[in-house]
């Protein structure tokens, strides 16, 4: 049988055997019209997300708290957590996100009126363009340094957190500067406030994040619990995905501008760089012809299995002709290209729109 | 010459000698009008004192920060705090008396709302008491957690300090809170608020301590040169003051209060405390009679000569009559028991009044 994203858990069974992270797989026949990235395995782990499920079943009210760095611009594949905001936002969650100037200033000395700056320019108007509705009501959009309920909070929970567990969790020494040694806590704040009396009220909260985040994601729950007797916190739960492939193979990064296709980038400009990704292509067409290539090592089937291609059946059709030989990365280049030049049309078009909202959403909050 | 003070220095001598306080002598010329707590070398050293003494003069202005922790009830040694805020009030200067809920919290676990009752039922309704005028314009007391401003700049200020710099100065290990880790960086946020432009803007500034307080100033004035080119700010001076002891001989100190007269003791309690104190007086009243008593040993001239007499003659013939043997402790104590009554019977009275006020004072900030 043909699976055209079995490949995606593959490289996670660790961090799923030896970490307690849960398997998507497993509560997705709970899962009323479930997100493509959750049906593809590009979300492939979770933690405690039953909470989150039976919330969206019995129609009971869950947050999804998941923070902007203002740092750079923002890249295609940056586009996956607005993909799940818009999913939760259909299904009625309370949104919070958080724009991460204090991080952004103590890791790496961005200035808080820069920070602002680029989040609307940049952050917000593509979240806005990519299909979040900046007009919804539970949508909580704020800078971290201008929220004193997020940085009260994060003081009384470091309280209970000391040097060394900071210390095993971030990699920090000696030299380490002392903004930089407190801001996770402002992050833990981020994600437990909204369940405080003056928001929400204690109640399930997921955040979606990449395996990268789960030693923050446990301190986080391990915070909770300690604090649970007085604030009544829901542990939250969480959930994984994976990250895009770079243009060049290795990790796509807005600080390596020759790895990514960013969302400011012209239609023509996108067509160019999709062009010259790494392909699982083999060394010559005869070969290919022969043995096929290899999807799961290719760059542009990932765009497709993560962006372009919302058909499942479509999909599978492009693996198969892939795997057998029948189409090669050339032709299925040129198809990629098409896609890719109207999601930017499109896209451009968005952002356009996007701005004015854009610029209003930090005041009106 | 009989200098009942001189001895006062005596103790500090290492400090002044090796980490660069100087001593207030010299400049006790250039200062018009210096308070008893100056002349008589309680307060004994300082830091860039010369700038105030120059402000002062020239009439400029120039701040004074001072905090009070609220945590247990404050002693008549803490007097010494209010006598020189009431100085520097008739002086003009701009007041700030932060309010150290953030630290009470961090260090001994006071919540917030305890704190802030604390702070108004004892703390500040005793510095009204004891001569701080509410009303005054250029005072500004607040509580840490409630003032945006300086918890921001102290974020600002985390990013050039880093961890060693911390356990150098204040000892922390691995097992310290992270709240605790942080809270310094809120005190040094407190004394060099008053500078920024939202504020007065750079103008000197003191910071009245005890001499283990020196460390963090040393930290504070090295942050404010870091942040020299960005802020302007003027290198905070400081002034030292010796601690007034303890009626059993050790620390005055609320948390044993076998050591302490709490100022809100009534008279009758506050002489039995006095009578009860430890003396410079010898073992027989025979050799007492022939060798004199040791007033630098005496709690009760301690007494007198930080608080209860005012007038420098008679201060010296207590002194006299002390070591000359003409008065024994017995009678000594009688006369300074008929002071502390007078003190504390108006104490109490201007204590009724000030509670209103004390109420006041947080809100209006």
């Amino acid at each position: 049988m043909i699976d055209p994203w079995s490949s995606a858990i593959l490289n996670y069974k660790k961090l799923i055997r030896e970490f307690g992270i849960k398997p998507f797989q497993d509560l997705l026949a709970d899962l009323e019209d479930p997100p493509l990235l959750i049906c593809r395995g590009i979300i492939f782990g979770h933690r405690d997300y039953g909470r989150i499920v039976k919330a969206i079943r019995e129609k009971n009210s869950f947050a999804v708290v998941t923070g902007m760095m203002p740092s750079g611009k923002m890249h295609i594949g940056h586009k996956m957590i607005v993909d799940q905001l818009v999913w939760y936002q259909e299904k009625g969650a309370d949104i919070y996100i958080p724009i991460a100037d204090m991080e952004s200033y103590s890791a790496r000395g961005v200035d808080f009126e820069d920070s602002r700056k680029l989040a609307i320019e940049e952050y917000i108007t593509n979240y806005i363009a990519l299909g979040l509705n900046p007009k919804n009501e539970n949508l909580h959009m704020y800078l971290q340094s201008e929220n004193k309920m997020v940085t009260d909070l994060a003081y009384k929970l470091a309280r209970k957190v000391n040097l060394n567990e900071m210390k095993a969790i971030y990699g920090f020494n000696g030299s380490t500067n002392m903004a930089h040694h407190y801001v996770p806590l402002i992050q833990v704040a981020d994600i437990l406030h909204p369940q405080l009396m003056e928001c929400e009220g204690p109640e399930p909260t997921v955040v979606p994040v990449g395996p990268d985040q789960d030693p923050h994601i446990r301190l986080t729950r391990d915070i909770a619990e300690r604090f649970q007797k007085r604030y009544g916190f829901i542990t939250p739960s969480s959930t994984y995905h994976r990250f895009i492939t770079g243009l060049t193979g290795g990790k796509m990064s807005s600080s390596k501008p020759k790895t990514a296709i960013f969302l400011s980038d012209s239609p023509e400009v996108a067509i160019k760089k999709l062009k010259s990704a790494k392909t699982g292509g083999k060394d010559s067409l005869d070969e290919q012809q022969r043995l096929g290539g290899v999807p799961e090592d290719c760059v542009v089937y990932e765009m497709l299995l993560y962006h372009l291609l919302q058909s499942d059946a479509e999909l599978k059709e492009v693996y198969r002709d892939c795997i057998e030989g029948n189409v090669m990365c050339g032709e299925c280049k040129s198809k990629a290209a098409i896609m890719i030049k109207n999601f930017f049309i499109e896209l451009g078009k968005k952002r356009q729109r996007a701005k004015r909202s854009a610029e209003k959403i930090l005041n009106h909050n």
